[in-house]
């Protein structure tokens, strides 16, 4: 737990009883909001839609309590209140509402993400889904859903071919045009594309039920708990170069290292 | 309750009370399936995938041995096993899993839809997701959702401007060429398009959270359920002409009858 990459300081374990805690301050704030008929929500792109409700800040703020009492010494990088110095070597990186469109739809595909992560990347991650009362957590080797069954251990799984692998995306788009065409063209190899599951596509992946979660036009607090969580599952995830995905951009998300060499053989290929 | 439309045997609380239990039913066949690792599926189609699982027959199974026992004198027309005659006017509409992609993904959007029709159309309808544990039943005037948050009742809501609606379809290609073309008409006046719910599309839309699913290719299992359930919050569903949706096809389901109007005018134009 304690190497040149992580510093010394870290115990995932105390990590883990806050993040819950995190979690459970998000769901207290957030569930209210849900389906609910007057749900008011802002433009905060003028020229697209990126809708953020009150439900979002006021559950980075409750969060961001928390860590102000427990986890003073960590930075914290939310996507409401922006970036907070640290001087652990620990950033708090938390989406409060991860899905902000499907949330405004009541699809049950939202998630608050909350990671932990060094320079070098996260090294915890969760997605919790307050209504369905599922939370994902990884980290290290080991991965877990606790929900409607219990305790369950995660494991991606072992797909080999394209033709075989399940493959999200939240929108058919994915990103630009170029980037939506090099989606596309892994998509044809596939046996099934889906679309519209927000961050759960990686809840999906992380258990074992899907093979590939393809994005683009990331924001780091979009991507780093999915990292956390799918590799502590078995899986991979990396930009559309292989290489580290936390900057955000571009990312691929995949069950094994034989699947995520073959989707990005073909996202390069189309790319050029 | 008994009218022209409706044999004069009808009596909704004992229809409600056998759908219960068949819904029980199917739960408890179908939840031991869902996000199995081992999950085997067959392609029923050659040409296309529609995977069909053993859950898949071995709930409508289930649900037939309780029907023959509870109501051996009403139809049943079953997904999986076809036409079953009746004497009393009515007919059990069953699909065991709608949203089998959905289902073999992992994803919590497919739902056991049960329905009771009349030749007139479904008098009754109730979509029901087990892993979650909501059940969405719409009779009449009345629709509720019992689930995470106990019994609400469920009203469409009132959008009056294309420019303001949420939009939600299972596939971006919806049918043939000339079907996504007229689909993509209508998405380029709306707030925001989705993808990926399935059946769970209609129970948002019954429930006021969005305000439009159109579909095309369903078959009649598919549309009974929603049409009941939709209708009865509010809503009203009809084929892209207006008429009826019972029979399978093109269906629109609106949150009101203004919305419902402005969507059929522009798939209209579309169809030209």
């Amino acid at each position: 737990m304690t190497d040149a990459l992580h510093p010394a300081a870290v115990n995932l374990s105390d990590i883990d009883r806050t993040a819950r805690l995190l979690a459970d301050a998000a769901r207290e704030v957030i569930l209210p909001y849900f389906r609910h008929s007057g749900l008011a929500s802002e433009n905060k792109l003028a020229e697209g839609f990126d809708p953020v409700t009150e439900a979002d800040r006021a559950a980075e703020r409750a969060m961001r309590a928390i860590l102000s009492e427990q986890r003073p010494q960590d930075a914290i990088l939310g996507e409401e209140y922006g970036s907070t110095p640290g001087t652990s070597g620990l950033t708090w990186v938390l989406d409060p509402i991860d899905g902000t469109r499907g949330f405004i739809s009541g699809t049950p595909t939202w998630g608050v993400l909350i990671a932990v992560s060094t320079e070098a990347g996260p090294i915890y991650g969760m997605i919790d889904q307050p209504y369905i009362g599922e939370r994902f957590i990884g980290a290290e080797d080991r991965a877990v859903v606790s929900g409607p069954r219990g305790e369950v251990l995660l494991k991606t799984r072992s797909t080999r071919h394209l033709s075989e692998a399940i493959i999200f995306t939240t929108f058919p788009e994915v990103g630009t045009s170029e980037e939506g065409g090099a989606f596309r063209a892994v998509c044809e190899h596939v046996k099934l594309t889906r679309y519209g599951m927000d961050c759960y596509a990686y809840a999906l992946l992380a258990a074992g039920q899907i093979d590939l979660v393809i994005e683009a036009g990331l924001q780091p607090y979009d991507i780093h708990a999915p990292i956390a969580l799918v590799e502590a599952a078995g899986g991979i995830v990396t930009d559309w170069q292989g290489g580290p995905a936390h900057a955000g951009g571009r990312a691929i998300a995949a069950a094994n290292r034989d699947i995520h060499q073959k989707a990005l053989d073909v996202l390069r290929a189309s790319l050029g």
